[in-house]
């Protein structure tokens, strides 16, 4: 019989024992969630909840101790379950989540936290009354990649961030309710908001649905600062070949992040820069090109690193790197993004208020 | 003596001797021009105009028979050059051109083909009135690149061209007094004119004079076509490495053409289908991946082709393919371009009449 | 209980039931003959052996239903199991194939066949004796890649084969008993002689032990084939960057093959040709460069592919691709290679029989 | 009228004056010497000599004031001319560069300094003699790329060189009288002297005439250097595509120089060590991976600077980088190259000389 919980957040277990995790949703990201869990020390999965039998058979024949069902409640009625993740598709991430957080867990909930900003901070509302941890599964913001640019851009290593030209497309897959930007959008538009820690004031999208009727498949998203850093995102299902192609122009240096390269990052130590500040106006600029440096980057997989966070953080540890108040920006930015697709034209991402963090 | 001549266009002299041409601006492109005017057996290159004695020197060494001068008067004033062929910047595009158009000139002039449409079609009326050849030089209409992708796409091959996605970015060389856009975008908007013969309707755009204020050096071009097509267009003087790469998405194939590659035209039979056309509503997709093919391209340098189809049109062939309207087109798209960045919002491309040509 | 065989091979089992096999060795390679064993429905993995305790356990995490021993006479002792699946280092192939067969086991061995050709023909005696099927584990023989490029060869398409040229290079890992000819080459060798259908007559060879003095890890292999063809085998366990590149020339095309590229094979429609036969003489030779294609390839996984052909073979289908000749042969170049390298000149791979196949 | 010389180099002429040069051989590369001395503000190009008219009418084409000549004579009759620059088919090296010598002028000749050891080695006789410059055109002895990477191995950041292993391919252009190792070998070969500065004790070559009988346009040489270090080289001209590709592995460090590409050098700071010296015994060895470097490279055209090392030589300064001695080593490897070739097995550089320079 355990203790009575003294506070709030992960008080009501031994904080060295493995967090105690019920999985739902066993479709493409699911049985990723479930291997890296089994593999941490600070980690256990009870039990797993899906609606396909099949699904649940297959999980099983790897990992006969799980535990199967079809019926989320029983993870929710589990007192031994501290925290549920959530994999299933957008439209189920709210009622899952805020059911989940209702019933005391803590809820790790894969992108986008939410399909409106509203549910987003209900769920918010939610988590910080029950006081437990609602984390999305922002998982570029643990890419070893993406947090060494980060770093150069914290540093001011890369100078002023001129802009950011980013590219993420292959040939499908299409999802039936989400469009590209939902689908894809939050990859891009987390880690803008992570390295240049800056909520984009407008926004300007432009997009087709190239094969449902509706349902963008390709989106031209134009995003515009408030510190003058400009940013375009470019998503596609439809592509002759696999891109994920990010370039940050710095005034220093300039930076390109490929995934699909076996040297993800290279660092351009090149610029412009006017031949002499007093005849400015003369226009005289010097290009520089100096050395290109692919530095070496850590091998960790970085949602092993995510569920670490998430563990850490309901046994007591800070906030969590991809935090609920980042997830709801996010959703933010995809609802203005849809607004300036449905208008045709520019639009604030927050109505009026403040766009800075 | 010559003979009187018979009817307008290149009357004035006997049709299979080469053509007499002037050239005035010996910048950057100016020398290129001369090299290939004087390989061309349709041409004659006589003199040479340019404000600095520096390049009149330097071309003199290379081609001592030329006539050099400081002054553009002296090019219209000689009978026997029949043809001038304008490199200069593009602010004296129209004064230089109209002026020899008036000199009763056929001219031959850098893109852009004036830096206002207005300007534009004021060369257009001055050219008919005179029965003389006024040619924009849209280079990449000659390459054979360009071409086989246009061949693909009027033949049916592509199928339906859902979008075009285009990056043409590198290290400099901004221009004091035109935007990238003006600078690069004449590029990108001729070929995509060229490729679809249709106007966009409706422009949306985004830059960023990132290190003169007030001369963007980095633009994100949105493109939507009355046909469904979409198009965007990336500029930039600021870059870590050098792209020309152009994505063309058809419903049937798709293409890659990279004008840096040693392939540069590469064919993709891949693609998207419903599964099953009646249970559409179901998206049941199917992704076909197939072979890839880099075609054999000719090698002849576009130039070299321009050029002589200029000499063949003042000799009484055809219109030029980089025709005058193509040329005006092109600077109302810019124009447009610039309405857009201006005003934050999309904007149509022409004011109300029909955008179809 | 049993029916008496009437034949020799497959005989003791139902034609159509799963094969039953033992696999021994849990190290790089062994888990994953487990996991396409699992996959198959032709095969039935009944129990595992490898000296390691740890490598025994982890297996059994993943796959309860398996037996697990320390000791591999338990599997030949086992009647129920037909066949065994060797994944051992090189030197212990020779003794725990022969106990197998001579248990009256199937024997499926990883490359190379034995550590000496000695050894790998008392294999093949000892198979053919007990009517057992013995097969080495040459997976490249089932790569789609490698067999579209057999087709090409076969087919006349390449014209006549001039010469191949590879390189299988990356850094590490340094076997502490082999060195890099007899870690990598197998691949190499085997490929060439599935492509080529004909064993060289002579080979030369020059290495280095830079790391571990005595045991080559970098070596370059000439080889001269009777039909005139020559080829060339680099093989590194020291190399910037990991290559794994083909280049095969025929007399009508050529074809790059490389295994790290997300388009293995390349084929480029070159090559040169005496401008007119009649003056050969002059040496007027004409240069064709035309497509260039990238074919689609199965994605199927070779290892699958050749379990399948392993269990095929012992139910009663013909010979095993990667038949226990060819992995005699690979043993004899490979043998030829290490007397080159220790005399410093060419020798001849087979004393003095024919080296026709 | 000229003041008597008083000491044998380049006394006869003002020391500051440039040098006055006649070029013989004006097919593929004679043309760039003549541009590039052209440019020299220490060379003047006085006389061209060419067999072919044509060549010589395209020459004063663009030069006007060239004298130009059939007959290599006038070159050596005119007292004005100092040196010789030589760019004809290699057969002709050694008699036009005699009698240049004898008549008392400097030399520049292209690679390979002369068709055999014996004559290259009169031809340094005779400089001596003279008190001439006698300068092999080994061009790549001057590029930015080799000189950084002789820099790194001379200063000792690769550590010791294990091995160079480099490919030199592309398609065409077949030489009628002369094999891919006396036409594409000179670069490699002299790359390989001027980076180790040691002569291979021993070569093993392979080779095939694909295309002509008897000349090879394909072959694989293996380099055995007294210091242990090994090196190989590929040259051929049938290839699917050109490769320029160089590894160099070192104990410390690791390079590929790759003059095809943007970035044409490469250092990887990879290498494998011993994990404890004291128990290398037991092989248990760690790989490291670090950053990769391209480092900026100047971008000076290596012929310019050559042309300039041959002027100051000539005008008293130090012996030329590419030194007749380095030019005779060339030639005597390619010597033993094609003994290897011819006897089929392994041969001394040298017969018993020391091999050390």
């Amino acid at each position: 019989m355990r203790a009575a919980p003294s506070n709030g957040r992960g008080a009501e277990s031994d904080i060295d024992a493995p967090v105690r995790i019920g999985v739902v949703g066993l479709g493409y990201w699911g049985p990723n969630l479930v291997r890296n869990l089994q593999e941490l020390p600070c980690a256990e999965v009870i039990a797993v909840c899906d609606q396909q039998a099949d699904a649940l058979r297959r999980i099983a024949g790897r990992y006969p101790a799980l535990q199967t069902t079809t019926d989320f409640d029983d993870l929710l009625r589990d007192p031994t379950i501290e925290a549920v993740a959530i994999a299933t598709p957008a439209s189920s991430h709210f009622p899952l989540a805020a059911a989940a957080l209702k019933a005391g867990k803590h809820v790790f909930v894969e992108k986008p936290l939410a399909d409106s900003s509203k549910a987003a901070r209900e769920l918010i509302q939610l988590a910080e009354e029950r006081e437990r941890v609602l984390m999305p599964g922002h998982t570029f913001l643990y890419s070893p990649a993406v947090n060494l640019i980060r770093d150069l851009i914290q540093s001011g290593d890369l100078g002023e961030i001129y802009f950011i030209s980013t590219s993420r497309v292959n040939l499908g897959l299409h999802q039936p309710d989400a469009s590209v930007v939902w689908d894809l959008g939050p990859h891009d538009l987390s880690i803008l908001l992570y390295w240049l820690e800056e909520l984009p004031q407008q926004v300007s999208a432009m997009s087709r649905g190239c094969i449902i009727p509706d349902v963008p498949d390709v989106a031209f998203i134009s995003l515009m600062y408030e510190s003058g850093t400009i940013a375009h995102v470019e998503l596609s299902w439809l592509a002759p070949s696999k891109l994920r192609r990010t370039a940050i122009v710095g005034s220093e240096k300039m930076v390109v992040y490929d995934d699909t390269s076996n040297e993800p990052v290279r660092i351009f130590d090149s610029g412009v820069m006017p031949r002499d500040p007093e005849t400015f106006g003369e226009y005289q600029l010097t290009y520089r090109t100096g050395d290109i440096i692919s530095p070496r980057l850590d091998v960790a997989e970085p949602i092993y690193r995510e569920m670490e966070d998430f563990c850490a953080s309901l046994r007591g540890a800070s906030a969590t790197r991809s935090s609920a108040q980042l997830g709801l920006q996010v959703v933010e930015i995809i609802e203005a993004i849809d607004r300036s697709i449905a208008s045709g034209r520019s639009v604030d991402t927050l109505p009026r208020a403040s766009s800075r963090r």
